[in-house]
């Protein structure tokens, strides 16, 4: 602490990420991570702009964001990137999230959400999932200024379908809606296809996690154009040049390369299923996941423990502290073998 | 504009970043890159951690924070890295500049400060350079709650001694004095050997000019350890990975690589003081910089016209139409051959 912080930096408390081992060897199923590794043609289109390293990026990412719309089949003008969406996620805090009222999300979701209001001075109120975990939609018919619904939701990998987004959206006409889809790629249903017919539907996904790129960060929104220059306000009064050269061409080149997307999509997919149906066998309810994770809570052993036994043997996996879910652990789908690993020591740990 | 948007959106002037052609064959003095590439090692640095781009960077930076704090004489968590100094500023407003009395920064400096204030809500006041377009620390001995100087200042290029930063810091110990060292490499003394005695500097450097890395996007921020507290809790409240694995990789293999910096950095110099010869044997004034760019008002003709005309047969220079410099060319120091170009050019017009 010091005499020279901003009053509000003694009441923030910060997010925190999962762990990034430095040793090898450990079976990392913490942060959801993709397993395979990003297209080839990521490497190329890095390697090919490394030679405009010195010279200040395109403040635009114009490549980038055509690119990107090209494959949501939205206009550029509709897009906005940034350094993951994480920074895209706070930009649209303080661009189009802060006003009087409270904003609504679940009580179990992201748990950046809350830092973010912390950091802007936003007053929220936290929505109760359903007894199943699940986002009833009809729960946000209250006052509010916005909602925000992870979709699938973090940490249980549940996903609402496009229909009921597009009810709360037509119920809720004069409130934006912001539906992070960080996790959609792995089976839910997408928003973006909204996007044309609602102007209060702002759209967030990032290329850490399908496209294999948590390591570049990228990500980007979709909405309507009043909505997106809001968030180039912001920007542009932030930072001018959140991308570097290397992030706009290797994003570029992992959007263009569908092959690559949908094969490591569709492994991913099917050891989610495998991985689910083993850990039901050993006593855990799984959540019906549609995300690259799945979260499980055993019948009788406590989420801590197992994280912690977990931990010794060289698996890592994610487990939150917090009511409601204290006993779940979540689990990124790995490899097969890394999947195969995990249900190996926790048939030894039960 | 729309209904969604938070009201502090409509009252943003946003920063406007120089021009980034998208043709060939422009001699591009506009924007304070370096003419030279990076180090060699830099493009090694990258490629070798390109097969770690499908996880997490580290959230803190070790590797860099540790390399930076070597090349540097402080200890690791004496530094705060982030994505560009534009976002280690943006940072240092909210965690550390937003209190009730005024924030002091010169009349004729970095564009960007009064866009920060805007975006957080501070108050400021613009301390008038004095006639010869130099900071004068008498006169920030007036009630304020902190003061931002950019040494050497942009877009003069004129330093001030680290002897009186020290004498301010001596002045002002309940104060927080910043200290914006982005063109420092060029001739100029930096204040980072005053951190270890004083609480109240913070430093900030990039790698964006002396480093060639303008494509790459690190800057960095030094002081005692309570300021670089504040800016980890607003960083982590904000993104947790600013910086993507490959920025972390090359930035410190580019600090890693002192005979590169030294050599590039005297060959800019060098071209500087040449530059600054013959613009003021075509009847230029040119402020004494210290930077890798010279801020230069012809006795005769305006400075929107050189401008103008000079963009027209393919050479930018940056022209800001503001009060006391509009006259005035802010040059970007190139190679030889495009300083020798700029000059024929320039020979011509005049």
């Amino acid at each position: 602490m010091s005499r020279f912080w901003s009053p509000v930096v003694h009441t923030l408390s910060p997010y925190v990420p999962g762990e990034q081992p430095k040793q090898d060897g450990i079976v990392k199923l913490n942060t959801n991570e993709n397993p395979y590794p990003p297209s080839p043609r990521v490497l190329a289109g890095i390697a090919s702009a490394a030679e405009r390293l010195r010279l200040y990026p395109d403040p635009r990412a114009t490549r980038l964001r055509e690119a990107i719309a090209a494959h949501c089949d939205v206009a550029p003008e509709q897009v906005f990137v940034g350094n993951g969406s994480d920074e895209v996620l706070a930009h649209t805090f303080q661009a189009l999230l802060k006003h009087e009222p409270p904003l609504l999300f679940p009580d179990v979701t992201y748990s950046f959400y809350p830092v973010y209001c912390g950091l802007y001075g936003i007053t929220h109120d936290e929505v109760p999932l359903d007894a199943a975990m699940r986002i009833d939609i009809s729960n946000y018919r209250r006052p509010s200024s916005a909602i925000l619904l992870c979709n699938p939701n973090a940490p249980t990998g549940i996903a609402l379908q496009r229909d009921a987004i597009a009810s709360l959206l037509a119920e809720q006409q004069d409130r934006l809606v912001v539906v992070d889809e960080a996790y959609v790629d792995f089976g839910a249903e997408s928003a973006v296809p909204l996007v044309a017919r609602h102007d209060n539907l702002l759209v967030i996904q990032t290329f850490s996690k399908s496209r294999s790129l948590a390591g570049l960060r990228v990500g980007f929104a979709i909405g309507q154009r009043p909505l997106i220059e809001a968030l180039e306000r912001v920007k542009d009064s932030f930072n001018s040049y959140p991308l570097d050269c290397l992030a706009i061409a290797g994003a570029v080149a992992a959007i263009e390369d569908d092959g690559w997307f949908r094969d490591t999509r569709a492994r991913i997919i099917a050891s989610r299923e495998t991985l689910a149906r083993d850990l039901r066998q050993l006593g855990f309810d799984v959540l019906p996941s549609l995300a690259n994770f799945v979260f499980a809570r055993h019948r009788s052993r406590s989420g801590a423990d197992l994280a912690a036994a977990l931990r010794q043997r060289g698996v890592l996996v994610r487990h939150f502290g917090k009511p409601r879910i204290e006993d779940f652990l979540r689990i990124t789908v790995g490899t097969e073998a890394e999947c195969a690993r995990l249900v190996e020591v926790l048939r030894g740990l039960i």
